[in-house]
Parts: structure tokens; sequence; C-alpha cells
């Protein structure tokens, strides 16, 4: 099992024993985590994205409209960016205010954008994203036409640098705190797929398909 | 009802129709949401970090240890920061691949931190936060020594460049591709807060708080 290295940037500092970075753990947040947002620079000044995404290997790909103008920058201008994608497990509820924390599972990795151009990995990543937002969406449905890939701008990110940082536990309160009366634990927090609603203009007959129930 | 100016960083360009700009519906997003991402560039390099906040007034709030490295630079260096929220609601399928959508509320600021000084606004920010994360819970818990005051910085952002993207509804597909027999609609997704788990060191007879159940 392979690990990233520590960068300067990578490293984590503050609460250091939270950090990871194992490859497979942090793959394994990428590929739950539904969105991520992407950080980049213009003129000085931050600004983010929010974005579906996929992994595939070792790369993450967003996609949007050639017609969006972040994305066309991105593409041609290479910038660095930071990307970042948190899942919230739980609040974590402790005797004293000062220990209230919560359990999450959060990676932040450092890339430049790549124009995908190739039409298998183009495939594949629109296939992967559709998958990935509901399996076994994509052999289920309309796939694009010529001019729909035209129109469609997929980028890379290579995942090079990159770190989770996690908590996980009950809180830790400072040992007198244990003798009091407050009730102490973890609420959990999920994110929930709940049941399909059906397009108000769904034809006639059409079946809610197997994986979706 | 008052809306956010459009500027040029918070005008949305891409799929205007779903801008917003209304202070109230923006508000409604940033005390809903239970964390969000901060974005600041050092060097011309892009680093995000995401953090629970809490709003009060016109203003949002995060807080973290004075040994935090990037808030003392935050706090001192009143650098230009982005920092955005989301939730996403739902897996929007349509027939066809490219009509593919998620529902979703997200909301983009620009601001500048500011330290917070003030003992008055600090134990508000700290009390807005924690019942924010767990309404109710504020009251029943052991408040910050002076230590824990003085080890804890809290950082406020002023609200005056936002705005929010939304998505609602069900799929819009090409016409023709309606009498498909591809079923379409809605996966809503929810994030749900779970049953509480106690501290396995909790105290013996310590129930479960009223406003937990």
């Amino acid at each position: 099992m392979s690990t990233f290295p520590i960068t300067d940037k990578t490293g984590i500092t503050r609460l250091a024993t939270r950090g990871v970075y194992d490859r497979e753990a942090i793959y394994g947040v990428l590929d739950e985590v539904l969105f991520c947002t992407l950080a980049y620079v213009r003129d000085g000044q931050p600004f983010q994205i929010p974005t579906g995404f996929c992994r595939m290997d070792d790369k993450l790909y967003i996609h949007g409209s050639v017609g969006s103008s972040y994305l066309r920058a991105m593409a041609s201008s290479k910038c660095p960016v930071c990307i970042s994608v948190t899942q919230l497990d739980g609040l974590v509820l402790a005797r004293s205010a000062f220990h209230h924390s919560v359990n999450y599972r959060s990676v932040v990795l450092f890339s430049t954008p790549e124009l995908v151009t190739g039409n298998d990995e183009l495939y594949r990543a629109l296939e992967t994203f559709t998958n990935k937002m509901c399996p076994g969406r994509w052999a289920d449905i309309r796939k694009p036409t010529d001019a729909e890939w035209k129109a469609t701008m997929v980028l890379s990110f290579k995942i090079e640098e990159a770190s989770a940082k996690v908590r996980t536990g009950p809180p830790i309160d400072d040992a007198d705190d244990y003798a009091l009366d407050i009730w102490a634990g973890v609420q959990p927090i999920k994110t929930v797929r709940g049941v399909p609603e059906a397009d108000p203009d769904l034809k006639a007959g059409v079946k809610v398909p197997e994986y979706l129930r």
C-alpha cells in the first residue's frame, strides 16, 4: 500500500495525528464523496467552484460545458489548483464547550489542470462519473451524440500531492470533566440517498430500474 | 428583502438563471450547512481549509486554536479569501447522459478576515456556533475557562460580496428523448442527523438530553 510524500503544502501541522497520507484511504474518500470544491487564483484573488468529480487511477476528473469560461481559462492556463473533498461523519459533543469537535474525513490535493482530448479517456471519465453518481446508470441511458461530446469539456488533475485529515471516535474531555452530569457522545451525520421521484413527464409504463431500488 | 450587488467576482455567467443574490436565501444556506471551505492564496498558490462556521447578522465566523498557523497568518495578513458552502439536494437523472445534473444550493462569497477581539462578540460567536451544530447544546455544557478563551481564536468575515447558485426540479431532456423507455427523475440526497451514541465513558445515570431526542 503506497503513501503520498509529505510536502510543505500537504503536511498536516495542526493536530498532526489526524494526518493520513495513505493512497487507498485518500482514494476511498474521493470515490465516496459526490462533490469537491476547486480553488484557483486569478489576479491574486482566490476563487472556488463546487463541482461533481470522479477518480480513475491516479487522476481526478471534472467536466462541464465548453461554454464555461472558467473551464476554458483553466484548460489554457494550467494554473495551480487546490481541490478539497469533505465528508462530515458526526458531531462530537463533549462535556466542555472547548472540546466539542466533529468527526470527518477530508482530502486536500494540489495539482494542475490538463485538458482531456483522447476519446477513450473522455468516454471512460463520463461513464465513471455517471456511475459514481448513480451506480448502473450509464448502461441504461442515451449516450452522448457527436455534438454533445463536442460540447463537453473534461479536465484531469494528476493526484500527486495529497493528504487527508480524519477524526473518529468519542469526545476527549479534560479528566475532571468526566464527573460532570453532562451527556457526551457523538451524533452521527449521514448523507443518505432517498426514494427516487419520477419526472412528472415520465413516459407511461416506464418502471424504476433495479439499480435505483 | 435586500439583495447583494452583482460584481465581477459574484456574477453568475454560466447558467445565469441559477444565480441568486437575495440576502435571505443566501443566509438560509449559510445557516443550514454545517461546514464551509475557505480558500486563500500564499505565494501564488491556492490553499483550502474545510471548517465549521456560523453566521451572525452580516458576518460569517470561524474559530480554532491560537496554535493554528493558518489562522494566525490569516488574522495578521487580512488576505483576500473565497468561502464556499454547498448543499447537494438530489441527483437529476435524465434520459440522456448529457442532461444529467444535480440539484444543489451553493454560496460563494469573497471577504477578508478580521480578528474578533471583543469579549461579547467572541462569546456570542461560540454560542451561535455550538447551537448551530446542536440546537440547545450551549446552555447544557461547561463554558470555557479563561485559559480556554485565551486558547481560542475567532475570525469574522463581513458578507458583502456573495452569490448563490441553485438548481431544483426534474431533469430537462431534449424533446425527442421524452419518448424513450428510460426512467428519469430525481434521487433526493439528504444530510441526516442520526441517533446519538453515548461516550463509552459517560457517567452512569446521565440521560440523553431532550434537545437530542
